[in-house]
């Protein structure tokens, strides 16, 4: 059954009877079509009793009618949406309809209190809990988006030299994933050197790479609608002692986790067993993050690795484990794979070796 | 008087006693610190009453605190938000409160409901009115992000090469300009060859530079917080009479519109300019999209140069100028500068020549 039958046949189990999909990375989960409309409109209806429709900047209609299945209808920028939307639609008298409360902001909201009458109800979850469990065909997405991001890493480590600056390797990186057809990374790639690693969301700038310090690299790829996100930390030179407790201290917490997920287990579970690590070698407070986000589709998802989430693991799960230290103005280490939860496990999508990498 | 101060005194005018800011560009704007809290909190609170305070994850609490001279609080993935704000907040019972309604998805104004219990007004139309006019700083820092626009495009007609695909030559332009120290392009840089053009939302892929055809370059660079936007068309080779003749319409349209701007005249009035060119020519079905968006900090601010806008232009204005021509399967062009509204006329910030180039 597609996606949108599924989600079709969800919604009338609930009662609900008309839904409208408002978030972009919703609307291609469910249909296959992507399009950032920015601040224009771009609405996904679907009812109980009327087929789906999707409603969009007329700029981006033509595509979505040579991909889609389904009744597409565009409209003009000098054109009036709302109007056109009560137009479009041969029934808007529902008593209950669906929203993307998480992705639908307050003036959308309120256009659409001007079309529809009924009782208002959050779809975000229901859309979640579609998205939480992923597909043998998506993992194998996942699968390609990590090898991918496994390649960006490398093309890094080739570029590490003292007179390289953290701009220059990150420019390295894309400029060399572009030419091998990714067309964008997951998120802005991040190469930190020395201490400004140390900020779990530090700006890479123009700083030459720091000899005996350590080098920080988090970056992601995105193939086919599906993203990856890695992170590495390598030494560059002899790092002191200090700096190398730090970074096995933190492995030590990465892998203890990764060993310990399996279904049935909580996500709260997970975040304790690699938290733990890091208190007992005594710099819990300079973990200062959950352990990890779900990944899919979109670079954060559905589970929350993080305490107070008791969220039972099962299979098809996928998400982060990215245990981080940050010491002010010292050294900062972070290790991160991404993986999905097993019969029995959890299997990682990223292959770059974790123990200490010298360069 | 900080932009800050300035919106206290609007607020308090018009008898708003506290405002909470979420969208990171107006924080952005109003504080000079910039965060992308995604998924998270980021809340700016002002007050009549009481000095303002910013909310935000304490992943970019340190950062915040180091740049700003207001109140800021960190919250950690493992507390509860809106009970902390709850406790931070030393008076909530205020019966008028202004929130972004166009940056505030519906599950945070549905939390904000639980803090606040007065009447909910729209803060977005006053942000967007003080950022309508830009200062004399803010036009100078729009230019330099124009002219980094133009040393992309530079890059990317230096790059032209009937070997080279569309993403060859947009790993180029960014290798490029990340090595020039721009950290990060305004926008997905477009490179669009031959017929893919025709789409005005074109999706540059691994396309071979057609040769007798026209190549169209679509690009931004960030700058300081600010943002550039840029559009040319070039010829490869010699492409036909046909179009270079809709080149030309398009060109005449652009300079049409660009003549015309001056304080006084309106946002449809300048998109009418340029329209009727080009309906005059017979291809008015063929430029579907407004004439131009407005620029700042933003992509897409105001004013919105369409038909149906009748808002006066005034001194300080700044937005784009981009009539664009698509005859599907055959022809794209789209010339596109950014400029600001004079004493006088209207001042391009890029200075890249508008005839036909030929590579």
């Amino acid at each position: 059954m597609s996606k949108l039958a599924q989600i079709v046949q969800k919604l009338k189990k609930q009662g609900i009877e008309a839904a409208v999909l408002s978030d972009p990375v919703s609307i291609n989960y469910l249909t296959g079509f992507y399009s950032d409309p920015h601040e224009r409109l771009m609405f996904l209806f679907l009812f109980a009793d009327q087929e789906p429709l999707l409603f969009l900047p007329e700029l981006d209609a033509l595509r979505a009618k040579s991909v889609l299945n389904i009744s597409v209808t565009g409209y003009l920028d000098f054109e009036n949406p709302w109007e056109k939307i009560k137009t479009l639609l041969p029934k808007t008298n529902y008593s209950k309809i669906a929203l993307e409360f998480d992705n639908l902001n307050v003036t959308k909201f309120k256009g659409l209190e001007t079309i529809f009458s009924g009782q208002f109800s959050n779809l975000t979850p229901l859309i979640n809990h579609m998205r939480l469990i992923k597909s043998a065909d998506e993992i194998q997405k996942l699968l390609i988006a990590g090898e991918l991001a496994d390649k960006a890493v490398q093309i890094g480590f080739d570029s590490i030299s003292l007179d390289a600056t953290e701009t220059d390797i990150i420019a390295q990186i894309e400029f060399e994933m572009k030419r091998l057809g990714v067309d964008k990374m997951s998120f802005e790639t991040m190469v930190l050197t020395g201490s400004n690693a140390a900020n779990p969301h530090g700006i890479p700038a123009s700083h030459k790479i720091e000899n005996n310090h350590l080098l920080l690299f988090d970056l992601g790829v995105e193939s086919t609608g599906y993203v990856s996100d890695m992170t590495r930390t390598v030494a560059v030179g002899q790092p002191d002692q200090f700096k190398k407790d730090i970074y096995n201290i933190c492995l030590e917490a990465q892998l203890t986790a990764l060993d310990f997920i399996k279904p049935g287990v909580s996500a709260a579970q997970v975040d304790a067993a690699a938290r733990s690590v890091i208190e007992k070698a005594g710099y819990g407070d300079y973990f200062n993050h959950r352990l990890g986000h779900g990944i899919g589709m979109g670079l954060h998802e559905f589970p929350s690795i993080m305490a107070g989430n008791d969220m039972i693991l099962e299979e098809g799960m996928c998400f982060s484990v990215e245990p981080g230290i940050y010491i002010p103005e010292k050294v900062g280490v972070r290790i991160e794979d991404c993986g999905h939860v097993t019969k029995n496990g959890f299997e990682v999508f990223t292959q770059t070796p974790k123990e200490l990498l010298y360069f």
